[in-house]
């Protein structure tokens, strides 16, 4: 239904120029679907990355938008919010993957996720992969919240009580 | 606030018969958030895993209800259904736990979850921890769906159609 | 290139019969190469894994199809043999995969690696990801040696001096 | 120095018989220094696990002898126990070998740590590797107990009340 | 029995202050305890760690403080020093973990573990998790000893012949 | 065999001057095998991270090069390119060991490999790794080929169009 709204003739004329990466004008529904949700998500983050792919690798950019996206992101059935956390999830739990965790934090919040949201999924982890990499994760956690201004310090007023006892 | 509830003579009555385990009656208001998430999220299941610790390391099914239950689990931020897939994204991406995993399958059904919800972030970690480990997290969620009589033949006829492209 | 023996008229037909999993046939040259590929290196048992996930997640398996063989293994640049022997290596240093590592210890006889190349890369796990893996790893080889009829008490006459200093 | 205690004239003849595998008299210090060691540490599992290597990688078993057991465990500087107890806290972090994990919960019976000290290692794993990796490590344990008949019910009373506050 | 030597009256007036913080005066035992132990184990360091949490995550630094070190780590049952080697053989093996695993190579000499029981549990880590592993683990332990001036080069003369056959 | 083309005169000097360290002269095949390996491996760089050991843990460098380089590295039965190939593969695998990634990149471009064939594994682990991990392998190898002067541009045009649709 994407393919709806992309004029045919710029399509014919974009195979006619051979593109070559995941960035040129391309008639292929996964990669079209693919870079909306990457923009989506990631805001430019994600095309830097796809694009410092080009010269070492660029199949391995054009997977990230075809598949990772394209295909994957892309699906309904849960909110891209809770894809989002379910990533920042998994990739606490790995534990060596901090800047693929700081493109995801940034990208919860890009797509609605709060940062309360956020550092719940994250410290929930201390239970699940321990703590060395729960505070790991904060500390990604943190070096995003810094940058985009979002005021810590406030962030969870009725949370800030929960876990004290009485 | 649940405290608040809490008849205080059975509290102090509780503290005179010195409780042992994670589930005697316990003046602690840790224990009995935990316990109450506990059972919302696995059921019987949690309480099972708990008891089977009692011989061999009762403190650690006590840490299992008092810290992550009742300290985790219990916060508010996220809904249950949510921190439940989060937990089934980091497992899945963890690999070795699947006892775990289906406890957590099955308590993501428990408060809610769909299983499509459940279907999504185990195979959205195809992307971040690998295939193999997407493969074994569907594997246990087809072992827990059919011991539920969940129909999975029909479970996503929307998003069967999804990665299909014209 | 693939596409091109393909004859024009069956691909119409068969997008008319509206494809739905990886195994119906269906215009898509990803999915053709990444179902021949899948067939050399696994056999039949590549294709049994994509049939089990029809009911509970065919997109898994259309990934595993398209993506993983139509994409990735069918690339050219290494041998078959020496992608089964790198798969091997990376299954057994995640410990966690022994279904996946069996399947593709399979595969790499299939394409033409010998016992011995891949007893070399699993004991060599010793090195990189300790002991214990490289010792799964092998009694996962045992175990598809066994099933195979491969005799390997002749596997390495000469290896098995090469460690044995004078 | 074990070397000292070893007939010279036994060492030749050994040699003459040209040995081939980690479990013929063989003059290596390396050698016999290990097979002590294992046999210390595992009684006649570890003999067992070697020689079941024989056939598909008989060097894979000399590493273990040689390298593993003669390099690492022989050496001074730590207790055989704290050995153990680090090899069990290793290992429960691992969370994907549990057969080496039981291997070493008995050697760390075998050479004088106490069930207590066992389950203390693994249970603190809840911090640093996560619950499931815990857990799956006592059940592990568990194992190891009833099948040595270690009484695990009254394993620990003054542990037990050491996590319930007053 | 720690509660009984704080004074009554300070924790009411405590309690009155509503405290927010793992390191206010709080009258919870598991959190004076916590602190003590972290105390011991970390000087000042671990202090600071939960204080960098206090905007982002004060109940993470509470986690830390009352269930990492006031149930866990001040368990009896195996002496401090044993507990640190077993951390540090542990977070050695999960490998991405550094910043925790420094702190846990001071807290070892902190609580009077030797250097050269340090270095002994991380190299035996060469045969479980591998020798990457041991070799990223031995390189923490450097930068430790280099800013503590504790003198390496003298280390362990009885271990520098262990390993070199005559 | 290679101790055969040593000096007998010069090993027994060498013996006499009680070597201490993986690089001093020592009669042990083992580790003259190891060095030459890890020479033709390494280069210069496998020696500087022996050195590096020397006054902290010279054991684990003799480890390095009597076992993983003696032993393992220098058995016949697959080439050394394949052997680098199966190590970058693991360690892209692993992902928390970047600095031996980085030396095993430049190791297999000694022994001969390709920089496609380096590429072609480490994105292979997109599928059994996951993404993040297939990029920071990517990253690094990209931080090689820069020091090297490879030039990445015209790495692979063959492969470029092998994942572009018609």
């Amino acid at each position: 239904m994407k393919g709806a709204i992309f004029p045919i003739g710029l399509l014919l004329l974009a195979s006619a120029i051979s593109p070559l990466s995941a960035w040129s004008v391309e008639p292929d529904s996964r990669r079209l679907r693919g870079q909306e949700t990457l923009e989506k998500i990631t805001g430019a983050e994600g095309r830097r990355v796809v694009d410092s792919l080009r010269e070492i690798s660029p199949e391995l950019g054009d997977w990230i938008v075809d598949f990772s996206y394209g295909d994957v992101f892309s699906r309904p059935g849960i909110s891209l919010c809770t894809r989002e956390l379910a990533t920042i999830s998994a990739l606490t739990a790995l534990g060596d993957a901090r800047p693929q965790l700081k493109v995801h934090i940034e990208g919860a919040l890009n797509v609605g996720c709060s940062p309360n949201e956020v550092v719940e999924v994250i410290i929930q982890q201390a239970v699940y992969a321990g703590f060395p990499r729960a505070l790991n994760g904060i500390s990604a956690a943190k070096e995003v919240f810094e940058k985009r201004g979002v005021r810590t310090a406030s962030l969870k007023p009725e949370a800030a009580g929960a876990t004290i006892e009485p």
